[in-house]
């Protein structure tokens, strides 16, 4: 067989070829764009040229510091398209890792948002290998700075190159992309994808028993582009054909939700507090949400009242992905198998709140205690991957050690896995609640309490006791209006008879707001660090 | 990212731990078996180890002579998953041929069914590689033989150790299968399939705009094994827990018409000949074929007729297909782009009866005299492929450099692009008819005259003409009962307004069957001889 290396900049190509007529739609600050793929593929040469003119080179690192949009899309297969590596950095990290992480990738120029330009503005000075900045809008719009050099997007375009080549001949091996996750202690980590495994990542989203993606569909991710790529799903919709809808800057549930009318989304994938927000908003305005297909919820456990709410309010297809930022990241993806079909309808929500099987192409292990767990749906282990797409270390890090041994990534997430194969979080590592010898799931409490109608969310955490080592505290945030109309006696109520006595919390905290990451998730060590003080002041 | 080797024996493991329950049903000569995906791969283990046994290393060619069965689904895991080769010998060769064959693979051992074993007999004493033999079935069904060593399949397998490990580590360029084609000229050229391009090509076939294999699917090849791998389905099918339905020795339409209805068949592959008689079946009999959401159709142009019959008299969706043993083999499938659905019917047919649009991961080329042609679904060039599951070369085979030349294969097949990237084959390079100066493309008028209610298939070849160089003429074979209701005038007058004058066929001969190869493609070399003896008979 031929030796044809899987590259990035040929699946630009591909849609350039044979699909030039279909749509990008992009919101940025100003405007809403429509561009075909026949133009997104010559302005994506254009910027390659650009590139090289002003320097980069084969493995260099291009930031890019952006909201979903065109532009961003651009250097989605600009930067690998010519040999250097797509480095998206997380804008809603704090000024210190966002200065570490372009020093520690070695960025040597970043395409940034002019909404990130104070941000830049702030913290440039610092920036020891960024020798260019360009702002993606037009001339017009290029803000007042003393940052130099300094282009703007447009007018770079406007001179560069329409037929410059994708380079397709590299090692597939090589660097595509680079993104850095957060860590529970010290500096962000760095994970690197080659473009081997963005490009079968890309063919695993495609499947038909995963999401599927397709030129009938209209795509509009909703997870930042500087998460994880936004799923990977601008690399696999491009390749394919699809509308894409990219929502943009500081985009409100409302936007999401009017997008999804007027350009007819058919799937769409975020976190569970975008789809919470999207929630509230299908409840207050009236949206024709018919077109939707599929509604991908990853980042962390979805609970099971949510789904229920789309699928059984809303009539919006709801899958459970699984996932992180060292496995590219599609992990697994709640579909049920077609005799599963057969199940009574909760059965199969029961099914579809759990996290789904594995996607071809990856194996797994799951390992507790005593070595591989028995996969009967209550035995807890962590979840251990290997694959083409999973990551098998960190960018120069020396904690990489800790997380990849024996060829396996050590997610650190705690599941069960039943016998058709499904896996189910129930904690992280580091969050299980070790009572009196046994294991509590935090997530499984969390997710019950969150069932109830009054919670709009909830998370359970551990305090240390001196009796039983550790014991579940609840922490629980009320829908609007329904504050003091639940007692913690209710609750606990609610929860006897879903649970052994000794896994029902301690006490239950009614509080505003749970601390989250930039992400999304529950930050639980800063909840912990809440609940600490809080309870020392009531005590 | 990991460097972890795509490789075929994974796609059994998967099947294994998370399809267990998903059957293979499977006709041998005797019976009628059901096997679940967990049997299958423990016997596949037991295969491997027996493979072991009898001193198979890695690289070692395993060849089979075997109809679609589960017996040789086992082996298609079994020989890759230890590290040998798959070789699939085409039965329907002559016995010369058979002999070059294996004696030029070096086949260490065969596998063979019962109703093979007079052939084997009849050549065994030529073959001069083959240390072992083993005959598909249980060993009370073992024929009488001298042939020697030779084994009852069943008999192996169950010394066999059904915990034998998958080989997973090998590189995934290592050659996994081997399958020969025949050539106009001289002994047939063998392709290798590595690793790598089965599992490419396995995620190809699950897309969701290709062909779309899913665990929800129930499969019937009728392609044969013993034919570029059932067209890569088995592998594909196995891998996302796939019911399949496997036909077994000798089938006749009506056994798969009574298959479809009775397991409920969704997607089902063949050449045109196969769908031609199963169509007079469905018109013969009362079969319920409302599962069917896809007849795959490839290895020759389908007539308009025959699309239009399956997708409007039966309501079965026709999806055309192109590729070669060179190309593992799916290259372009018709199928429409989602704003093509606003096409009037007749328009989507006719773009229907195109062979479609590259799969995702390939490339290709169009040449004609003059370099590249544009794409205008007029201007006709040889179509030229690279990628992953693209050949680079026949297997030792001095004739590589006539068709593998700069990187691209050379299909010799002569095609149209249309602006939508669409491919539609108007000839072989070596089947268009050049009249005083210009290209006819036989397939058009083929097609053309197989559209005629009362044709049953029609061939139009070249032959030489003095003024002219080369003129067409049409070999027609009519329906039943429509002898001698057809005149050459008839279908002549049929033709005029569909072409230019100069493109009409100079004669029209009605014959009684097109000569076709163990395939079932049309053989124009050999019907241009048995025309050249008629005529001289005639003049």
């Amino acid at each position: 067989m031929m030796q044809v290396p899987l590259a990035v900049g040929s699946l630009m190509e591909h849609a350039e070829r044979f699909f030039p007529k279909k749509e990008v739609i992009s919101q940025t600050h100003d405007k809403l764009h429509r561009l075909r793929y026949g133009e997104i593929g010559q302005r994506t040469r254009r910027l390659m040229s650009i590139l090289n003119e002003l320097g980069i080179q084969h493995g260099d690192r291009v930031g890019t510091l952006a909201w979903n949009h065109h532009r961003h899309l651009e250097i989605y297969f600009a930067a690998p398209g010519m040999g250097a590596v797509l480095h998206t950095i997380n804008i809603r990290l704090s000024p210190e890792d966002i200065i570490y992480i372009i020093n520690h990738a070695e960025d040597k120029i970043l395409f940034i948002d002019e909404d990130i330009l104070p941000l830049i503005e702030h913290i440039h000075t610092h920036l020891k290998t960024v020798e260019a900045y360009v702002v993606m809008t037009d001339k017009a719009d290029l803000p007042e700075t003393t940052i130099k050099p300094l282009y703007s997007y447009e007018e770079l375009l406007s001179t560069g190159d329409p037929t410059y080549h994708f380079k397709t001949d590299m090692d597939e091996n090589d660097a595509a992309g680079l993104c850095y996750t957060s860590a529970t202690t010290g500096k962000p980590k760095g994970v690197v994808y080659s473009h081997r495994a963005i490009v079968l990542h890309s063919l695993a989203l495609g499947l038909a028993d995963t999401a599927a993606i397709s030129e009938s569909d209209v795509s509009m991710p909703v997870v930042p582009q500087f998460h994880v790529n936004a799923w990977g799903t601008p690399f696999a919709c491009t390749w394919f054909g699809t509308t894409q809808v990219l929502p943009g800057p500081r985009f409100t549930p409302k936007r999401l939700a009017e997008f999804i009318e007027r350009f007819k989304v058919t799937i769409t994938a975020g976190v569970p507090t975008i789809w919470l927000g999207l929630l509230r908003e299908l409840e207050q305005g009236s949206y024709d949400t018919s077109s939707l297909r599929a509604v991908l919820c990853g980042g962390s456990a979805a609970p099971l009242g949510l789904i229920k709410a789309f699928e059984e309010k809303h009539n919006i297809p709801f899958y459970h992905a699984y996932g992180a930022t060292e496995t590219t990241p599609l992990v697994t993806l709640s579909r049920l198998k077609s005799y599963q079909q057969n199940l009574s309808k909760d059965e199969k929500l029961k099914e579809r709140a759990r996290q789904g099987i594995l996607v071809p192409g990856l194996q797994m292990k799951v390992v507790g205690d005593d070595g591989e767990v028995e996969w009967n749906g209550k035995e807890m282990g962590e979840l251990l991957l290997r694959g083409p797409w999973i990551a098998s270390e960190y960018y120069k890090d020396n904690r990489s050690a800790d997380t990849f041994k024996d060829g396996w990534f050590h997610t650190g997430d705690v599941v069960t896995v039943d016998e058709e194969g499904t896996i189910k979080i129930v904690d992280r590592t580091k969050d299980l609640i070790k009572s009196g010898g046994e294991w509590i799931s935090s997530v499984e409490i969390e997710n019950a309490i969150m069932a109830h109608d009054a919670v709009f969310e909830a998370s359970v955490v551990a305090i240390s006791d001196d009796k039983w080592q550790e014991r579940p505290i609840a922490c629980v945030v009320l829908h609007e209006g329904m504050e003091e109309k639940l007692t913690k006696e209710d609750l606990l109520e609610f929860l006897k008879p879903q649970f052994p006595k000794w896994w029902l919390p301690d006490d239950v905290l009614f509080i505003t707001e749970i601390p989250k990451s930039s992400v999304g998730k529950f930050l639980k060590r800063e909840l912990r660090e809440q609940i600490k003080s809080q309870l020392s002041t009531q005590g």
